[in-house]
């Protein structure tokens, strides 16, 4: 058996909530396939959300705060608080991070909002080798690990669907998918999405767990979302894309090699 | 003079970042025009972001905990918590909300997301009058009051333009200009940007500075972004738009009046 290890990072403080029972079903799937499964139950840990001056008791300029020259500093010379080095070396050790949350306000809850601010220092998922933007999307501190946000979704899904009102699932999920995860180098799966649970019934919560269970099985193999790579060719001058790819399309989507 | 009520939202630790300095050109620039305007510095407040049970005094279940039942409750109930009142306060004083924030993993700080996600309580932001997703999209507790972000950019424009590779910025903030601010009822203004922040420099300072305060003179006269309301006849149907509406266009641009 291949074994891998999984990184579960998890946002509901509720050890009874849909998504501590997702963490928990997608956790037994992968233990099943023989894989090590690590865990950041965030409102468990007590997660510090907000990134401030006490992430840096180093300081490199005690008067003025940049957080990108602080987080450089910090992580470069090990003076991290303890949080975050815990947080980062599962993530360095993980061969797939999987993040389980509820959607509010189309977006990752706070608290995991300040996992990543906090986690993903300059060095590490940003300014790698310090080489500005040289390494990213598909290339970075990440590189080689996967990753794949699962959600659940008080409303229905037609109001996720490429033409329903909130806006399409995958283009609202971008900054993430792309922008914070493959940013740094991930693989970034397809997003699993549970929709409707403001009224999901035990029969749909089991249903939901099976659903996923089924999803870690391809976690390996599965194809990721083909984001075009920045130093595939694709982005010749200045990060914007060549005239003839996917000539005329703009926005978010024009980033997928399928565009 | 026609006076007005701005809340000013911002969210950086150092009093001397370029976004306290844009927080304070934006005031300077309102009251210079007779607005009042009232401020929640979210570092300086000390503001709490993670949204957890200590939100919930007076819970509606002790043993599970459902956050759209417990807000509903607790806004209903009068039992929130002080910091939430406080901001709610405001916000309901303000005719405009100008939300100043560095771009983070492409959106909000995580402090700033836990205001939203606290502040923006069931009854008031979503849920409104107790009738599920009726009032939404241009109707709801927060309508007749306009919006804008201003937001910091560390990388250069041309990453953020229509084939730029980080993505368009508008597609970008979708989530919250449209799911967090549209959706209550709020008129949405273009976002102001400022890029290329990683190496300012003092004239660029003070063009930025100059630049919001141009944007604070339009505040009540300039355009909103034109969202589709949800009732007003584009969604016939579930929530999807219907099929003689911007015929074959998909994803979050579909949303556009323009598109």
């Amino acid at each position: 058996m291949n074994t891998k290890t999984v990184l579960i990072v998890h946002a509901h403080p509720d050890p009874a909530s849909l998504t501590a029972q997702l963490a928990g079903a997608a956790r037994t799937a992968l233990r099943s396939q023989g894989h090590e499964v690590l865990q950041s139950d965030l409102y468990a840990l007590g997660w510090k959300a907000v990134y401030d001056a006490h992430d840096f008791p180093d300081r490199l300029d005690p008067a003025r705060l940049s957080f990108v020259e602080e987080s450089g500093h910090a992580f470069r010379t090990g003076t991290q608080p303890d949080d975050i080095r815990a947080e980062q070396a599962k993530l360095l050790a993980a061969d797939a991070v999987v993040f389980q949350f509820p959607l509010w306000w189309f977006g990752m809850p706070a608290i995991m909002k300040g996992w990543i601010e906090r986690v993903f220092a300059f060095g590490l998922a940003y300014g790698y080798q310090g080489a500005g933007n040289r390494y990213r999307y598909g290339e970075g501190g990440l590189a080689g690990k996967r990753a794949m946000l699962s959600v659940t979704v008080g409303g229905p899904a037609s109001d996720y669907a490429a033409r329903g009102i909130n806006g399409q699932l995958d283009e609202l999920l971008f900054p993430i998918t792309h922008g914070t995860l493959f940013f740094p180098g991930m693989e970034v799966l397809p997003t699993h999405a549970v929709y409707d649970t403001g009224r999901i019934d035990a029969a749909g919560v089991e249903r939901a767990k099976a659903g996923l269970a089924a999803r870690m099985r391809g976690l390996f193999d599965d194809a990721p979302i083909p984001y075009r790579t920045q130093n595939g060719g694709d982005y010749p001058d200045r990060h914007l894309l060549a005239d003839d790819v996917a000539p005329g399309v703009t926005g978010v989507r024009a980033h997928l090699r399928t565009a």
